[in-house]
């Protein structure tokens, strides 16, 4: 295995594409940009998709799950079983994930990439196990070199198939027990920010717990002050769910598929991907601004707006599976609208 | 004809439900909270359609169009005639609400109540020809008593239309060229703020625009100054389709049926329906904050937090159309998650 594939160019989204769909919203029957941001999404997703009847009617979501080192530590108000546990209810259609994948006739993808409670074989669940857990990072790495290999390819694989079964729009999704620790360490490293901007409660911690957290990152920025370069810095205090996202991402920005980004844990994945290929940023498009508090610092690192702002804080893609509704009716609105002169309506 | 109507009692909303609701949502294999507003409508739905399941497969959009006295006072971007050429637009598939409606499958009725050009009988359109506009509230009250209380009656008749098809879900919409001056004509009256604060561009225009927009508005305001019913502010000061969208919403609130409210022209015509019957209150939900400037002051009189902010400003209960599939989605995943006891999942 090697990392040479991270250093393939992106593919480039289409100029003309834009131009011609920016024209098209002038004359649809309606006031000049009264459609607000669903004109910039048919616009956008216009040119990424290099047509001009966008669409996004078939949607890949993976959902990457794997366990942290850093759990150890006490950073979550849940216990490590229950990351092997959500695999399961993710497969067997329980989780919200599954319900949204469900309702919206999306492929869902369920990706076991190491679990301390190992919940085994389980139809619709691909098993790409690199390790039971993450090393804690407070103490080393929390993954060796190759670990972080097998982690960047097996994203890069979920979009293979997603490309396969020509899917017209990417989603990553995560689940692990302690990844809001892992992922606010890998952004405050990557964004310079103290720790206490980027730790938030997680699944549900208290001013206390938060604080604890804030004391575990600050340990491990310390031990881990020498990482310099996005890869080391997302080896040394990320996770095997968040290189595979990054790893996804730059592999469907490679592959000109668009991507729709979650939450905060999925933000910080992209921003790593794009410390790493600068131009992964114009293949993604943000769902929704979360309530984990790291995730105005991340969005803003990426001079990012996304769509909703619902206080939502679930992950599991579920924020970005909510969005693909309005991508869905701004396309339908590009593509379906009459023209001021077909319609015959006058004009201003 | 007469008003006795609008005295009936609204419907009440079931709070055994709602706590059922709330109660189902704590054992959902979620953190508590994590989906944020999604759980607040689920919980909303469930009590306001007595329900365990609460459901918008069904949903009724009523677009109510009329032309405006005030128009000739140079009041838009657009001339007069596009308001008839719209209902045109709308019956034949290619306005905006149109194309969300086909979107969604939501039953989309088009009203004519009474347009300067009038466009005749179109299939898909009800014609509740009240007169061809009302009449210029800088010089008389814009509509008789009479026509008032048909305006309010034929919005009522929507209501009960959307009832007999089992609709789950009430959107009014609305069009008509000078529509926001006479919103803001009626929102400053209602609320007793300054016309400079409810004036905004419309259809676009530039700030000269909306500054001889202010001043039109003053001299309304001063010339109806002894309106002090928010009955006899709608009749000197709204519209037909304003008066429409407080009739319908009264009527929706007195059948039990949950209304969403889309922007600055119909929560003024929600403002208006609240102030006549307090209790309507109660059957809103709120899709989006449009761009046009007066709306967030509304929508503070009504003490709203909408779902949406796109940034889009075009009316035609288009940015209620957008919302619909996050309630869609919030009852999806109200019904269909797996408790943590279904799933084997460990709690916090």
């Amino acid at each position: 295995m090697s990392l040479d594939w991270l250093s393939t160019p992106c593919a480039q989204p289409d100029g003309t594409q834009l131009e011609v769909a920016a024209a098209r919203q002038m004359q649809l029957t309606k006031p000049p940009g009264s459609l607000g941001q669903l004109e910039a999404l048919a616009i956008e997703l216009a040119s990424l998709q290099h047509t001009s009847t966008p669409a996004v009617d078939r949607v890949w979501i993976s959902v990457f799950a794997a366990d942290h080192g850093v759990a150890e530590e006490n950073v979550s108000a849940y216990p490590q079983v229950v990351t092997g546990e959500m695999v399961r209810n993710f497969a067997t259609g329980g989780a919200a994930i599954s319900v949204l994948a469900r309702t919206l006739g999306a492929n869902l993808e369920v990706v076991n990439l190491g679990t301390v409670n190992d919940p085994g074989e389980i139809p619709g669940v691909r098993r790409a196990i690199i390790a039971s857990s993450t090393a804690n990072f407070c103490v080393e790495p929390a993954m060796t070199s190759e670990q972080l290999e097998k982690a960047l390819a097996f994203g890069a694989d979920s979009v293979r198939a997603a490309k396969k079964a020509n899917a017209q729009l990417f989603i990553g999704g995560e689940m692990g027990i302690a990844n809001t620790t892992a992922a606010a360490a890998l952004a405050s490293a990557l964004l310079e920010e103290p720790p206490s901007c980027l730790a938030g409660a997680g699944t549900g911690l208290d001013s206390a717990g938060i604080q604890h957290k804030v004391s575990v990152l600050e340990r491990a920025l310390a031990k881990h002050a020498n990482a310099n370069t996005p890869l080391e810095q997302l080896r040394c205090l990320g996770g095997f769910e968040i290189a595979a996202l990054a790893g996804a991402f730059i592999a469907a920005a490679q592959a000109g598929l668009p991507i729709l980004v979650d939450g905060f844990i999925t933000t910080t994945a992209a921003l790593t991907a794009v410390r790493i290929q600068p131009d992964v940023r114009k293949w993604l498009l943000f769902a929704h601004r979360s309530k984990e508090h790291g995730h105005a610092r991340v969005l803003n690192g990426l001079n990012a707006e996304p769509l909703l702002d619902l206080n939502m804080r679930l992950g599991e893609a579920s924020g970005a599976a909510t969005a693909v509704p309005l991508l869905r009716l701004a396309c339908a609105l590009h593509n379906g609208m009459a023209t001021f002169e077909q319609a015959g309506v006058s004009t201003a």
